[in-house]
Formats: structure tokens, sequence, C-alpha cells
């Protein structure tokens, strides 16, 4: 009845909800370059003063890189129900290529599209349209009851798209404040855009960069060229040599302790009916490029990889340049689950380059961040009462699902909290994140905040 | 006696000399680059205004990209000498890194250093320090003699350091103009810097540019990494198969049809004792890059290579991008020698890339430039002429060698205008040409113009 007129306020209240998502979009808080450090802490304002104005005790907090948001804000009087953390992050994606995109990636706007409104701009999936469902849902709650339905801690960062390097100290510096019964990250999808889902596997990640350096100085390729080292040729040989023609992974160890994926787990996810043809069909590719004999979505979900993410040296403008150059890079991510260690695979990573360097040749690396897979216990009731509301809201039953993304801070949750996490988003295969014209559909917007506020009324 | 009044008047008039040439050096004339037009324009109107300044009839002739300057002067009255065309170019390299400068690359000045004095700045020593020690020789003759020593036609390019996409039709358009007896081309060193060298057989070059497609829009490494190919992949794959264990490029036919160095030859270079180590010394290097059992002087001269000169694909700005990138480039080179045909090592190269593409990605070329090997006739009495007056010249006596840059010019003479070309240059393998802070010796500058008058007094 409550929740009825909940829903309600959450319809009736859409276009200024919209309104407010479009306002934190238009801050472009890119938080892995530094050009950009101001407009991080524009957004995470933005951030304290909404929370602010819900009745939330929330201020921003100082790190090394950018601030954390945090807020706290009580249940009813007396209530019995859970504490619950909710987790997002107010950060993005750099835009490049930027030319790629039909509009400013920063003048965030609806669309009207064949499929639906979507609301386009960076962050309008990742994560800021996700952060806000819930953002919203505490509203329409406060604005018909009067008061929130438990409670909440809520808890934003701004460095998820660059390694999060300050979430470790600050969690641990701040575990008191920051413990609750349970946490809820708004940061993933819908399963195959339609069918509502909880992630209880997620891959973490080894990111590394390395540069081969060879002759001291750029060479004339015609002078030089048969006599000296490419240190081009060298990264394409160490790069070529991370995968073998079955599409495995060459590192030495790398899939020490991975275990096989359980019966009853291969079932269920045979049972999702993935569409990998269609999934693949609709960014224009066709052939699965893991290793062969794995069903596709243990291809993604819980199988490591190896990506090259960038990719430079030499001349690279218009026109041709025969120079050998001196040097040459790569920026380099490994997906891990469970059972892999990052420094191990890291350490598997370095020793590999070492192995295809020639005598004359150096290296160096720089490490961005590393972060083991996260597992999910689903023990917790608050698993069956939020897959029952979500099968409540959406067409689809809702399903116990993994991510091939790495959100590392959900594994934090458990080892430096001792807190479960429950993973839950509305985003879609097309919304484009990380890419041009990332989007947000309208429907996981108002579906998503009218999810999150079932959740609580189930579980607060 | 004439001819030592000529190199009294060279010394005396050095210091003019370099000013003259610090002045066309201030010109960016970047053929490359589109965005440098104008300045290929300005380099060839000062060419034909100083040519016009030494009694030559010259112009600046229109091509579809940057022109050329051509200029004829006859040479003593009734004279029964040789005809000579000589050639060199007016264009330099781009300058990227520009922040490896240690002064601006086009405020070219003359520096004091430990070796002696240097003229520094971008086509220092390629090729507008080499032109002007002819043209300077041509000036000293006149203002000595009141004429030139023979029959000059002067023909100066301005694409050679982009593919000289004008210069073979150009040629055929003009070729009863530009016949002469013989060929001087100014563009080449010194052997290790100290032995006069008339080069006599010159690689040839094949460039490319190879663009790999797989996804039709940058991707998320989480959410389709294992599943979707990645373009760095199948480019580092290809690239990396270019070479086999032994040194060897790989493609289909490379080899087919390439002589072996004759004893003779092969005892002439062994009798250079060429030091290999302290020329990849010099550089940070010490391992030989080439074919086994190869002399590192075939490594350069007279064996083909496989370079990448530029690669370029997904993120590579500031921090991390968990990005699979939709597409990957690379620009590659093939110098050549006697024996290889340019089309079909670009064919072979196309070949090679297709047969490492996956079905669902494409590749995309594009040529940049394509020529033979050079081979000289050494018949020509000009060539023992020359030798014998270079060795009056420089301490050493002078050798015939091999060079493994590309001229492709010297090959032209040869198919279009049925005349032998004769290499010779002054400059040192320390210039740094291609590279930043390029020079060119004031020993050079002065003694490559007194070699000029020497060799002009021989065969004019």
């Amino acid at each position: 009845m409550s929740l009825t007129a909940i829903l309600d306020r959450i319809d009736a209240e859409l276009p200024a909800a919209t309104d407010r998502l479009l306002e934190l979009m238009r801050i472009p808080s890119i938080s892995t370059d530094p050009a950009y450090k101001a407009q991080c802490e524009e957004a995470a304002d933005w951030l304290v003063r909404d929370l602010q104005a819900l009745g939330v005790t929330a201020e921003k907090r100082a790190t090394p890189g950018h601030p954390m948001v945090v807020g706290h804000v009580d249940g009813p009087k007396g209530a019995t129900g859970r504490h619950v953390l909710f987790y997002g992050h107010y950060d993005v994606q750099p835009v490049d290529p930027v030319e790629l995109w039909v509009s400013d990636p920063f003048d965030a706007k609806v669309e009207d599209t064949a499929k639906g409104k979507v609301i386009r701009g960076r962050g309008a999936g990742d994560d800021k349209g996700q952060l806000m469902t819930f953002l919203e849902a505490c509203r329409a709650y406060r604005d018909v009851t009067g008061e929130m339905p438990c409670k909440i801690t809520f808890f934003f960062e701004g460095e998820e798209e660059s390694g999060s390097p300050s979430l470790i100290p600050f969690m641990q510096e701040n575990a008191d404040e920051l413990r609750a019964d349970i946490a809820l990250i708004c940061d993933t999808g819908l399963f195959q855009s339609k069918t509502p889902a909880i992630v209880t596997m997620l891959r973490g990640m080894v990111s590394e960069q390395v540069k081969i350096i060879g002759p001291k100085v750029d060479l004339h390729s015609g002078f030089f060229g048969g006599l000296a080292m490419n240190p081009i040729r060298v990264l394409s040989d160490m790069l070529a040599g991370l995968h073998d023609a079955t599409g495995r992974v060459t590192l030495e160890g790398f899939y020490d302790g991975i275990p096989e994926l359980s019966p009853a787990m291969r079932a269920q996810w045979e049972g999702l009916g993935f569409d990998h043809a269609g999934f693949l069909g609709d960014v224009g590719l066709s052939v699965l490029a893991g290793e062969d004999a794995r069903m596709p979505l243990e291809m993604i979900w819980s199988r490591p990889t190896a990506e090259v993410n960038g990719i430079w040296g030499g001349y690279t403008g218009a026109g041709f340049k025969t120079v050998l150059p001196s040097e040459a890079s790569a920026k380099i991510s490994f997906r891990l689950v469970e059972g892999q260690d990052p420094d191990r695979v890291r350490d598997a990573f370095r020793a590999h380059v070492a192995a295809h360097l020639p005598a004359d040749c150096t290296a160096e690396f720089h490490a961005h961040g590393g972060s083991r897979a996260g597992i999910m216990e689903t023990s917790d009731p608050a698993f069956e009462a939020a897959r029952a509301a979500l099968s409540d809201e959406w067409p689809l039953p809702a399903a116990y699902v993994g991510c091939g993304g790495s959100i590392p801070i959900a594994g934090h949750f458990g080892e430096i909290l001792g807190m479960t996490a429950m993973l839950i988003g509305f985003g879609k295969d097309d919304d484009a994140i990380h890419s041009p014209n990332e989007k947000y559909d309208m429907e996981s917007f108002h579906k998503g905040t009218r999810s999150w506020a079932r959740i609580l009324d189930a579980i607060g």
C-alpha cells in the first residue's frame, strides 16, 4: 500500500529525476585524466548536496586522489530492518575517440529513438544513471513516508574507472564507519537486456603498461634496418605470444587453481539461453575468440583473458616516416577469475616480457590496478528477497548471473568489511559504456528506480 | 692552378656559404605533412632565386604535389666536357618527437662541439646541406673562372621524404629536357664517417599502411573480452609472423631472385673493416637483428628487411582504459634489394595480412611509396675520375659502397632517362637524419663543397 504510493510517486517524479541526472552527467568527471581533477571534485560536491537534500548527513572526504562521498541516514524509529550500504561511482571513462560521438559527450540529453527514450552522454549507464536510480528510490520513499526504509550508508567513489587507488586504504581507515549488514552495488546490467539479474560472479583484473626500449634514439630504417632491433617487433612478438593456437593465455601458471564450473551452475547458465551470435552480431562480429571448447558464457564470466587495450610506437601521423623507433608501448589487462592471484599474474606477465627481450633491449613496467575475482555468497536472505522484488517489477523472473567486468569493490566489501555484496543493475548490452555515444534507457532509469523501492521495501 | 684558386675561393667563402645554408634550413619544408605546403613552395622559390644568382636559367615547375625546381646552364664556350645533371631534394622529414630536440629544429644554427663545428637543424644533413655543397662549388667555380665547369642541369625535388609521387610522371614528361650524360646525386654519406664513398648499390622500398578492423565500435574489455576478437591481437600476430626465428622475412616469395653477393664484392666489403659493434654501440645496441649467418654489411646493404615504422590502436593516453578497440593500425616498410619487385612484395604482404585475419575482421590497406633497388654500373669513366678526385680531397682513399637507404631517384635516372647515376655525399653516421637534433658537420659542408669542385674539374 505504502509501496504502491512510493511507486506512483516515482512515476510522477520521473521528469524531475531525469533532469537531476542530466545535471550530474554534464559534469565531465573523467578520473583517469589529471586535467579533469576539478570536475571530479564538482561531481562529488553535487552528490553531497543531493544527499543533504534527502536528509542524509553527507560529506566529501579527501583521499590522495579524487574524493569519496560518504553519507549516513537512519531508518524509521525503532526499526529492526537491515542496515544497508549503497555503493556507486561518480567518475566516468575518457570520451575518445570523441569524433565518433554524434553529440557532445557532456551535453547530456534525452533522445527519442526507435526503441524508446534514452538518456545520452558519457556516464549515462556507467555509472551516474545507475547510481541515481537508488537515490531517486530513496527520495520517493522519503517524500511519501517521511523517512527512509531502513538505515542506509551511502558510499560514492570517484576513481572506479582509474583503478581505485584510494579505495582500499579508505575502506581500511573507515571500516567501522562503513560496515553495514549488506552492501548494495548498482553498476551491472540486465541479462541480455531483458532478464533482471543479481551478479554473483565477477572477474578481477590486472592492468599493466609496458614500454620496450631498443636504440637510444629513433633511427633511419634504411641505414639501420636489418642490423638494429626494432622495439615494435619485440613488442609484437611478445603480444602475439600471449595466446596459443587454441586461444589459451600462455603465461606460466595462468590457469593454476581455477575451478571448473560446477555442473549445477553450468546447467543454470545453459538455461539462460544466451544468444552469443546476437551478442557478437550486434557489434559486427561472428567468431568466438576465446578458448576452444568453452561455452560462450564461460568465456566472458568464468574464464580469464588477456587483452591489449592500447598500443603505440614510432610514427603515427599523416604520410609515412621511415623511422626505426627507439621505443614502443602497450597497455595490457588480464581479466581474472576465481583462484587467480593478481600479483602472480602480474609477475608471470613481466617474466613473459623478459623472456621475449633481446639482450640489447630493455622493458619498463608501470602497474595500474589489480584485483581478485569476486564470488558472492547467496545464502543471505536478502538475495532471495531482492530476487523476488525484481521479479515483481520486470516481465521476466530474476536470475543469478556472472559478469565479465571487474567491480573490485564487491570483493573489498567482503575482505575488508566482512560484508556480503549484492550487485543489481539495469544496464543494457547496447548502452555503449566505455564507448562513444554511451546511453541509458529511460526504461532502465525508471524501472531501476522502482526496483530499488521494491527491494528496500522487502529488506528494510 | 685554376682548381687551386677555386678551392681557395671555397675556403674564403665558407662563412657566407654557411649563412646561405642556414637561411634555406629555416624554411620548414616538411613534405609529408599537408600543413607545410606553403613552406615547401617557399623552399623551392629560394632555390630558384639562388640558381638565378649563379646565372642559371631556373624555374619552379608545378606538379600535383610539391613543385620541382629545374635549371640549365651552359659550360665554357666550345667545351667538349660532359653534360651533368645534379639532383638533390629540398624537403625534410617531420620533427617529432619535437620534445627531444635541444633547440628549435627550424632555428638552424652553427654550434661548437667537442668534435668540431656542426650545422644543427632539420634538413642539415638530409638533404639541404648536401645539396648546397654542389651549389657552392658551382658558385666558386663561376666566381673564379667566370663560367661553369661544364654544362649542368639542376633538378631539385620536394617530395623525396614522402614517397616522390610526382617524380616519375615529371621525369617522363620532361625526359628530353632532363637527359644528360651522367647524373650526380648528393644524398649519401662518408663510409663510417671517414672514407669518401661512391654508392653503387641502394635498397629500394615498399611502404604500406594497414588497418585491422574488428568490432564496429570500441567495446568494454570486461563484457566482451574472451568472446570478441581484439584487432590489436590480430595485428600483433600478423606483425610477429613477418619474421621467422632465424630473422628471415616470411612473406611468400620474398627472397626469390635475389642474387648472392659476388665473391669480389664480398672481399671488397670485408676489406672496409666495418665496425658493426661500434655502429650499433653508438645507438645503444649490441645484437645483430638481421638474418642469421649474414655479414653485418650484407644486412644493411644487400639483404631486404621488414620494419614496422609506426603502430597505434586503442587507448594511448594517460591512465588506463579497459577498452577492446574497434581497430588497430601500423605503418610497415620493406627495404628491397636487387631482384625484388615492389608490386610483388606489396601483394605478398597483403596476402600475409589476409592469412592472419579471422573471418569477422577486415583489413584496409593504403599504399605509400614503392621503388626497386638501384644497382649502378661503374664502367663510365666518370666513376674512376670522381674516385680519384675524392681521394685527393680526403685523408682516406675513396671506395665503392652500398647503402641501406632508399634513393629511388637513382633507379629512375636509369629506367626513364637511360643515365648512369653517381651517388656521392658527405654525411656522417651521427648526423641523426630523420631523428631529433639532426646536424651536418662543418667539415662535411666545407670538404664536400671542395670535393664537388674537384670532381667537376675532373669530369668537366
